[in-house]
């Protein structure tokens, strides 16, 4: 498979790393504004290591003009990473106008691209739909990253808090909403029909985690390391890996609300295939339908935003 | 298989990030003299995407003293990254003396430790010798990643001179001796007992991958990246799975020639299994044996420089 | 990794087979009371495309005596498959005493072996007791393959049962007990808090998976196919990987009860790893308590059973 | 992926329980002239344990009519498996023209399908040739299973006369031609220039070694087994993989060969991609062109035969 990657940020270069390493990867296409400072070496590095790769034969680089569109018009995916991360101190919002340009830049490159589109790039829901509604193709073909990284972590939280302590992977929970703050955390009470383990109320030990995910990227940063990385690209192979073999497997990603006719981007679990998004499954809980709405109030006050910007 | 890694460099946290999307590591155990500068926040980042890990259910940090000694204990199999870097302008020569004590004191700490221990430090040959002799176990059980680099930049070069050109994987040979400018070619003759394509004699063909492979290491530092990073961590990954599944995979890793008596270390393809190095399969070809005498000779005069220096 | 597999039926063959196509698995040694009719041929068959396997290098057949035995002692883990299958018309109770002299017979064999025997012969959880009695380590190193098989088909259940229709592996449920029609199935409500979906309340569904899951065995007889295999090889496989790779995964399979005095083995969800069971995580649900009450019970009438025929 | 499997004899039959264990596969359709005896069995047995797949969310068994047309038409590949088995005593050449009219019904039935068909039925050689004449798309999207299982047996020969002996999959051969008999083996020098090991010269071991690989499949089916299961299977799993993957890996399938003008398809070393049959690679050697003009020379002779026939 050929995957194409826009950006060569830390995650995206983090996610060619990465693909190198899959077994169904066969071909990486990187495409950047520049290539001579960072896709290049990393390139030589990747080069000189294929023999221990399962299946993939080659990584190239390709400038963002021309020659990078008509190499990504042979990728079966494409993944765009590309535009300006969160400043310190800053917020996701801050990069709305910015990085909203950013995408239809890439967006006008990829031009009539048939294939899906992950957008990655922060204010990911509204970039998700920025993408969207300027590309050439059914809304569903584009899928934000959304709150895969929230699930994520609402997972390990979990896990932690369980006794006995189990592993992320079997803790089963989601987070829906946009990817901010007003996420909301769908439990999936694998603790028995009595929502209590010692004493510990599902609920209580669901709010608990929420704030814990919300102080996930604060505590990364905190830390001094170089920000979230790990969740997101996994997160990002995971999306890809159903895409390419069509597994229709159920994620927490961004994708188009057909029931809004402004076109609005969130997450809710939701079937992923070749298509792209499939049946969107909405949890029919109060919390959810309460936690949904204030999401979409949030994306349209950003809709005001960028209108009064002139981007569309 | 619980994984030890010792050193928080680019390879040691490269190395760890990386275990954690293999699908048999289930624990890391990582050891540095520092642990709030890097490994910290790493493991927190990774941590909150262990829902996407296949087998992996935690990572821990622990401090380079009685704490760390005792964790390692229970890992399956131990990787030393630790030691200073080659400055830039310097060679791994230069390293020698210092990072002679860096690993023994690692060696001292692990005690008793009964399994196989990787060493990465440079100059890996002597590294891992000055290892294997301050160890209280059989010389077996510690391997240097030696020349499994050169292999894989032999192959991924073959694989782009031959016609038509084909994947790094589909290419045989290997690099012995020291893993350094002195290291031997070996053609496996994958072009047929012509031992010519397309009218290039395959002698030529190996002499001039030779050369671009002396050059790799160079080229990846030119072109401002990182340093060679992706052909190591991959050759780790795979010195450590046929460690712990014992598939005694031939690889051109550093291991103790018996028939040396001042207890050399040196690459020659070797079955690598449970017991760490075993049958030693060295090439009988008149290149081969001059090759190797001259990297005999030069980690002899390696040894005089560690002993002038008291370092035994 | 060294795997020992005793028995060469359907099941015996067919895991024997199932391993070498994994990426872990370096060797198979297969132990038979007769290798001429189906051992050899087999060996023959695999060796012959052993190119094609990631990771083993040899299957090697044994007899069921001292010869066996002593390669059997090499083998990281060893699974018990040998025995009488359920006769057409018959259960698995008939096979009780039979089964339990065969199995004493092989454990016998394996005297002192040190490490986890899983044991698949019928009745499961009956001859895993009388597998961990004879043995001279300490009982968590047996484990019965139990109610694995219900799980995997309670969750298939589920899984076409809600709406829309996922994978069975979206699907969390467990099935504990006996490996009979006395398990009880333990739904983890994914289906939201409010237990219903459509309308279909949750404990009707279970209700109705359950009495699906007892006629699934009847079903794949019934077809006219050589009955139930590929969920208990793929079981097999999961038990095989927890144990060797140490990932203390949470599987429902038949072990030890230590507040029982007369050791009782059934199946609860337990935390899988290198020492076999660890922690049992019994969901504290009334319908789970009188149902183990109930499987205890026959567990105990079985014991009689035996003891009416001087087996330990 | 969606995978089409024709046929339900027991190459069909392994095949899909099979790529229901790869982590790629997503759904198979399986199409066969009648569903009762073997496919619904199967599939019931496969549905029931899903729980443990990787990938795969379900196997469809569909009659050999339209209903099976048009599942097919979703698949990504197609493997025509159907057609009667050798008799005992009889030869592949006895299948030629009953084959050949049950290959055509199923390129009837595929109509305009335009994937890659792998054909696997006997003799294969001439059964591709027969599918790609019929079907309606390039002749590089039909693909025969050719000599890859003689390859394999043949690294598996020579890895266990080297020494020391090693896996197979660190010993590399192909054999090409036609997939009988006449295919000649071609050794890929790993033993070094010298092309001896222990004094034994590699043509010597070659020639012994294709006399092995000559008697593998009388071996097999000597032994009292089911005949040769395991390489074949493995053998069409890697095309498969190559192909939805796009890996463009080497391997000796029975291919177009364009210089024919009468549409000979026969093994060299070629290159599997999304389009099928890439690159032929057909080495420069006199034992090779000699080789092959003998198999060029049966298969005309087989064309013969049809054509007498009235099969075109």
């Amino acid at each position: 498979m050929n995957v194409g990657v826009i950006g060569a940020g830390t995650i995206g270069a983090g996610l060619v790393r990465r693909l190198v390493t899959t077994t169904f990867v066969s071909e990486v296409t990187w495409v950047n504004r520049t290539l001579e400072k960072k896709v290049e070496p990393e390139i030589i590095d990747l080069q000189q290591g294929l023999a221990f790769s399962p299946s993939c034969r080659r990584v190239i680089g390709r400038p963002a003009d021309s020659r990078g569109a008509e190499a990504l018009r042979r990728a079966d995916i494409v993944v765009l990473t590309a535009g300006r991360g969160v400043r310190p101190g800053g917020t996701r919002g801050d990069l709305l106008v910015e990085n909203a340009r950013v995408v239809e830049g890439y967006v006008r490159l990829l031009a009539d691209y048939p294939g899906v589109l992950v957008v990655v790039t922060n204010p990911v829901d509204m970039m998700a739909r920025t993408a969207a509604r300027a590309r050439g193709v059914p809304r569903q073909r584009t899928i934000g990253l959304g709150t895969i990284v929230e699930t994520a972590r609402l997972r390990a939280s979990l896990a932690s808090r369980v006794s006995p302590v189990r592993a992320a992977r079997e803790v089963w929970a989601y987070a829906v909403g946009t990817h901010d703050d007003l996420f909301v955390p769908v439990p999936i009470d694998h603790l028995g029909p009595g929502g209590t383990e010692q004493g510990i109320s599902l609920q209580i030990m669901i709010e608990s985690a929420r704030t814990e995910v919300i102080e996930a990227a604060r505590r990364v940063k905190a830390s001094g390391g170089d920000g979230t990385l790990f969740p997101i690209i996994e997160g990002i192979v995971s999306v890809i890996d159903a895409v390419v073999h069509d597994t229709r497997t159920i994620l927490t990603v961004s994708v188009h609300d057909p029931a809004t006719d402004d076109d609005l981007f969130y997450s809710v679990p939701c079937r992923i295939g070749r298509d792209g998004a499939g049946e969107r499954i909405v949890p029919d809980m109060p919390s959810v339908h309460d936690g949904l709405d204030r999401c979409r109030e949030r994306l349209r006050s950003d809709i005001e935003t960028l209108r009064a910007q002139a981007v569309p």
